[in-house]
């Protein structure tokens, strides 16, 4: 198969944009990515969103965003809940594996914040099942917190545990200038903000924002002849769970992930323990914990314990989400794919700026749809 | 690249499905294709989907299918708006090619018939530009009228030529066991229907319906082995124009049908001439004169007078919907391009019924999405 390159990226601050349009906003983060990949021709736009029909009342957003960037080129739109953004870049590696495109445009852009919160709640339950579980007053944070206090349970974790993950991301997010939320926090203030669904706190929630993100890909062989500061496409896997989190047979354990993780380790042949940084799909602290676990960082059960001692950002392990991950960075659920595709490759070609980490050859993104029904990972290389 | 065969096809009725879901329905479709496939392994799924989010609530609808069919394998949801089936069997298409997914479920599927007709018609608006063309208060059939209205001015066409369309669609929908509206009319009941946008009438417009379609695919090589009766995948092509059509030099060309009829014509290394049947989106008789043309079956301002003539039905040039198009199978857009593609597979591998035609090993099928902002090519052939 083709080997695919990324060659340029670009983002958008993620904020409350009141003052731009989604096609505003995309074309923000993709001319940022093509200026970034020193303007190659573009053969075609694969564009991430989850909720521009039911928000903006805008369909038919790949050629919507095409024409306004006055690129009259194929063009579409992914949708897979949260996960819209890793699953375009996923398709859009293939259309240049299949040969049939060269460079590719890969953007993600959403705005979620020009509505009522209610309203969004609802929206983005529309990744859960409408008619067995929204249907039964279901919300994304009430599907997570059972999960987290199962895991508390079952695990015997304490919640304070949990608190260390978002002070964690704040504190990475004070060097992101995309971040929505570049403050620092405390365990203090973690513990003690409001309940929002027992045993999640506002804390624990990554913030409703807009946002845009975008890659240019292409082969390895055109890389080549443009840059020397490339970064390879080395895995890519997608997995698929139970839509409602009552048909699983381990509630504890995010089998789209494991099934995603394990597609990209084998086509990048790499195991977790060669994975320098990634960004991982914490849309809650429960989420967080979760994965780490099942992308292999932690043993089941630990991740918490692991995550207080420190050993995600010291260098120990694995460095995760040093751009303050969806809880700091923010969460604009149809672009979050592609930041964490934006955020890997800046850091293993050295131009993460204030977030830059030292010695980062090997980087993973991992981005979630629904309560862990849809999972993209991909595995990033700086050879 | 990759050689790409069709393998087996799957179609529910198009009509009011009010005792069936989403998920019910496209699993009928799908599991009639892949029976009809002889049950091979299905690799990965995409779906064409143009308003779930809307109209039922629910997004993640990759996922949320292949959970119910048991099939927790990678799956995508793609929207393009009406051409969402045409642009979920390219990227299926461009899935095989990469040699990452051998075996393929491509499906569309859309509910259109259980809320009031005012909100259909504003959801389908989203396929136009919300913010220049929508909230001027444009919906489909008033930016189809205006183009109609001056086609007939610049022509030189009498508004009665339209009519032969809607009378020979009504008719081949008679051998369809899937057609919404399998009855024939008259040329006086189309000319007499009400006016919807002048100088549009009820009978040049597509009827609002529920249905699914589903296809499976996969490499050449594999399908040599489970049957002697595939399809190959010849060409595909994708077009992309301004969505508003205010911004287009020619209002009366729909140059996103000619970039996709290019494409796929020049990888099947074949011309209009060489196509013996074609499914074309007939979402009004405007469409269907103005693609006539685009995809070079008639010379710019012929269309009207050559479908008076019959050469579409009489077997003189190519054959043209005869499973009724969307003017008579009917439309439920998201599902409308899979249906193109399971109908012209059966029409090239005989085994169309009561529609099959003789002599046809070469076929095509167009998918528009707005007012022909995104459209989809595909041949297909019969080796």
């Amino acid at each position: 198969m083709t080997g695919v390159a990324i060659i340029g990226v670009g983002m958008t601050k993620v904020t409350q944009h009141f003052e731009s349009g989604l096609r505003d906003l995309f074309a923000d983060a993709a001319l940022a990515a093509i200026r970034d990949a020193q303007n190659p021709k573009i053969d075609a736009i694969y564009v991430g969103n989850m909720l521009a029909g039911e928000i903006d009342g805008q369909a038919n957003l790949g050629t919507y965003l095409a024409d306004y960037l006055g690129l009259k080129v194929p063009a579409f739109r992914i949708e897979n809940a949260c996960s819209s953004g890793g699953a375009a870049f996923f398709n859009a590696v293939l259309a240049v594996k299949s040969g049939l495109f060269k460079t590719v445009l890969v953007g993600g852009v959403e705005k979620l914040t020009e509505y009522p919160t209610a309203d969004t709640t609802a929206y983005l339950a529309e990744a859960a099942d409408q008619e067995y579980e929204v249907f039964f007053g279901a919300t994304f944070t009430s599907l997570n917190a059972m999960l987290m206090r199962y895991y508390m349970h079952k695990f015997n974790v304490p919640r304070e545990l949990f608190g260390y993950w978002p002070v964690m991301m704040h504190k990475n997010a004070t060097n992101n200038p995309y971040a929505q939320l570049p403050v620092p926090t405390t365990l203090e203030r973690v513990l003690a903000s409001p309940i929002v669904a027992d045993p999640i706190r506002l804390f624990d929630c990554s913030p409703t924002g807009d946002g845009a993100a975008a890659v240019v890909i292409t082969t390895i062989e055109e890389a080549k002849k443009m840059t020397d500061n490339y970064v390879t496409v080395a895995g890519i896997g997608m997995g698929v769970d139970s839509i409602s989190i009552a048909m699983r047979d381990d509630l504890l354990t995010l089998k789209a992930t494991k099934r995603a993780a394990e597609q990209a380790y084998k086509m990048a042949n790499v195991t977790p323990k060669d994975i320098d940084v990634a960004e991982i799909h914490d849309a809650f602290s429960i989420m967080a914990v979760l994965s780490i676990e099942d992308l292999g960082f932690a043993e089941k059960g630990e991740a918490a314990f692991a995550i207080k001692e420190g050993i995600f950002e010291n260098g120990e392990t694995v460095y995760l989400n040093p751009s303050g991950g969806l809880k700091a960075r923010g969460h604009p659920v149809g672009a979050t794919g592609v930041y964490q595709i934006a955020e890997v490759t800046n850091q293993l070609r050295g131009t993460a700026g204030k977030m830059q980490l030292n010695d980062v050859k090997t980087g993973l993104a991992q981005n979630i749809g629904g309560s862990g029904s849809s999972v993209t990972v991909a595995i990033l290389k700086k050879e």
